[in-house]
């Protein structure tokens, strides 16, 4: 893996991360393909969309289908079509969304299938080793994911952990030619963000995240911790934002010095009817939109701005249609992919704060709902 | 609306159909779009799959989204994206559906709408109404659909009122410049197919479809009744046997000299997992094909063949992706529009017969199912 800062623009990066599946110009937003597949998009469209990596998530392809078909297509680009970068996640994430089901132990942590109730454990080691059977280009550290709110000594305690599963993933890794990014935790305390940061920099990781954020916490706690450990992160390494955010969550963080970001809310909120658009979001279910003939966006150059009406894609999300999910992911992918492109631009063109300045002014206008 | 029969091999046709939006190649299969979206597929995929026509439902659009809002967009075309020529079915045939929840009478059908409960009457000057405000490049008549089982006498009294409305759906087409195709009824009784064909004759369509086939009767019956009144069908117009059918049925059916088709099978297959070969037909939820890497056809040139396994096929189906379901659509729909193609290219060439034997002998061979 290769990193390297193009341009700045007060705080944020222009950057561009080279991996074994090729390269990826950064801010970049990862789009979430949960069990191999961004929901209701094809490869070629993703491509067509200009996403340059996807996420997986690796505790619900090892639970479905399994470890042995994915690495019997010599890894996960293979097996989903996709051969360009992939970022996998270390399951923890998902293990501890379980709730009561699962059990947290100094080896790992014990749970129930979801798919199946059988009883498993999932540990750094293992986690290392899917990831690896994956071939992802970024493999990420097992942590647990500490709850919110939880005390300061609660957190400690679980900021600990992590940075002993932290080092044994580093040892599980050995051998993988792939990155590994270490997660910094320490929850809503600055100082255990610190703690947590230093000793992940001692044992040395080629990229480094911020979890444990968009767990259910007020947005100026989040934004307060994000602005306090993102220009702490170290400089010549990939800055990644996990599971955040919003448009304007995103805008916020790369003015931080965040390089990636991956989020399922344009994917979820489209097959809901939630769409994006540079003056506000638009609920194309909302009865206003039955008999409009217009564009969603006039001025957006998305395959379903530029062939469908807001009348079709209303009739098509109350139908249910298959189609009204597609148009309308591939509208919000391309929603936050132009943003990202956009604010590459402003960073290397030095304009980043002409930009967030007229980007918030435009979405406030929030035409409509 | 011009129709010329280019070649001919035995009783089979190759024609070409031109249509207000276009002109088609036939024999020909028309992907269903119900609501107005051939489910699961965009238009820019159905023309790459090299569809020619799909069919619309008059009866599923005029409750949802309704009229004023198709004819809002000036018609379906540009309502669905779609630029190619459109047939639309009447509208009888999902009435004759609801069951007891429908009245007959001289002036239409009286019923429940099955989405709000309102009560409602399609009459032949309605069904014709609505598509022309749809702007179909082909309008079907209104009609009743013969129910199966029927004694001799119910199949006369339903044929004749269908000839009556036949009528009034000629005079009501009066000044639409699109084609006006008549349905011949009669169900299992050959007189009365022949009564019913030489009536509607005499009004004289555009083109003739044969009805009230592939309602429940066994497929012997269908076949006599198909073999029967096909070829008697006026020789310069197009043929059309509705909602047929297997890969089977069709080249039978275009062997008898019919030109176009339309059925739910590829599309509704394909929704759960059942794809159709060369080599007979495939169920991809088996768990045989969890682990199998290879493609589902090594000879298809599809977009689902030429990328993914059959592992990644079976993985989707059962996470219920909507990915699985546009796969399995693109394959299922490459594979009947393929057929046809090769079906035109046989009869042009004056090699059906070998081409129907071979056909056969393939799909007999059902490697697995």
């Amino acid at each position: 893996m290769q990193f390297e800062v193009i341009a700045r623009c007060g705080q944020a990066r222009r950057g561009r991360l080279t991996l074994a599946h090729g390269s990826v110009e950064t801010p970049v937003f990862m789009p979430v393909g949960t069990y191999g597949t961004v929901k209701a998009m094809a490869p070629n469209e993703l491509e067509g969309l200009g996403a340059e990596i996807v996420l997986g998530n690796t505790f619900h392809l090892w639970l479905r289908p399994g470890i042995e078909v994915v690495a019997a297509h010599g890894g996960l680009h293979r097996f989903m079509g996709w051969p360009r970068p992939i970022l996998t996640d270390s399951g923890g994430f998902q293990i501890f969304s379980l709730g009561p089901l699962r059990k947290v132990q100094e080896e790992g942590v014990a749970f129930a299938s979801p798919v199946d109730g059988d009883r498993l454990m999932l540990t750094p080691e293992l986690s290392i080793e899917i990831q690896r059977a994956f071939d992802a280009d970024v493999v990420m550290v097992f942590d647990e994911r500490t709850p919110y709110p939880a005390s300061r000594d609660e957190t400690a305690q679980s900021t600990e952990l992590s940075l002993r599963w932290a080092a044994r993933c580093k040892n599980a890794h050995a051998g993988n030619a792939n990155a590994l990014f270490g997660i910094v935790q320490g929850g809503m305390f600055e100082d255990l963000r610190e703690r947590s940061l230093g000793a992940l920099e001692n044992i040395g990781f080629d990229g480094y995240a911020i979890g444990g954020l968009s767990v259910g916490e007020p947005k100026d706690e989040m934004r307060r911790i994000e602005a306090f450990i993102a220009p702490r992160l170290p400089e010549h390494r990939p800055r990644y934002l996990m599971g955040v955010g919003t448009p304007e969550d995103i805008v916020e963080a790369v003015g931080n010095g965040i390089d990636m970001f991956d989020c399922v809310l344009p994917t979820r909120n489209a097959r809901n009817g939630w769409l994006y658009t540079r003056y506000g979001d638009i609920k194309i279910r909302n009865a206003r939109h039955r008999t409009d003939t217009g564009p969603l966006d006039a001025a957006c150059a998305c395959y379903t701005c530029r062939h469908f009406s807001r009348a079709y894609l209303n009739h098509l999300q109350r139908a249910n249609e298959i189609l009204g999910a597609r148009l309308a992911t591939i509208h919000n992918l391309h929603y936050y992919l132009t943003l990202l492109a956009e604010l590459r631009e402003a960073i290397a063109a030095g304009t980043l704060d002409r930009y967030t300045g007229q980007f918030k002014a435009d979405r406030a206008r929030v035409i409509e709902f």
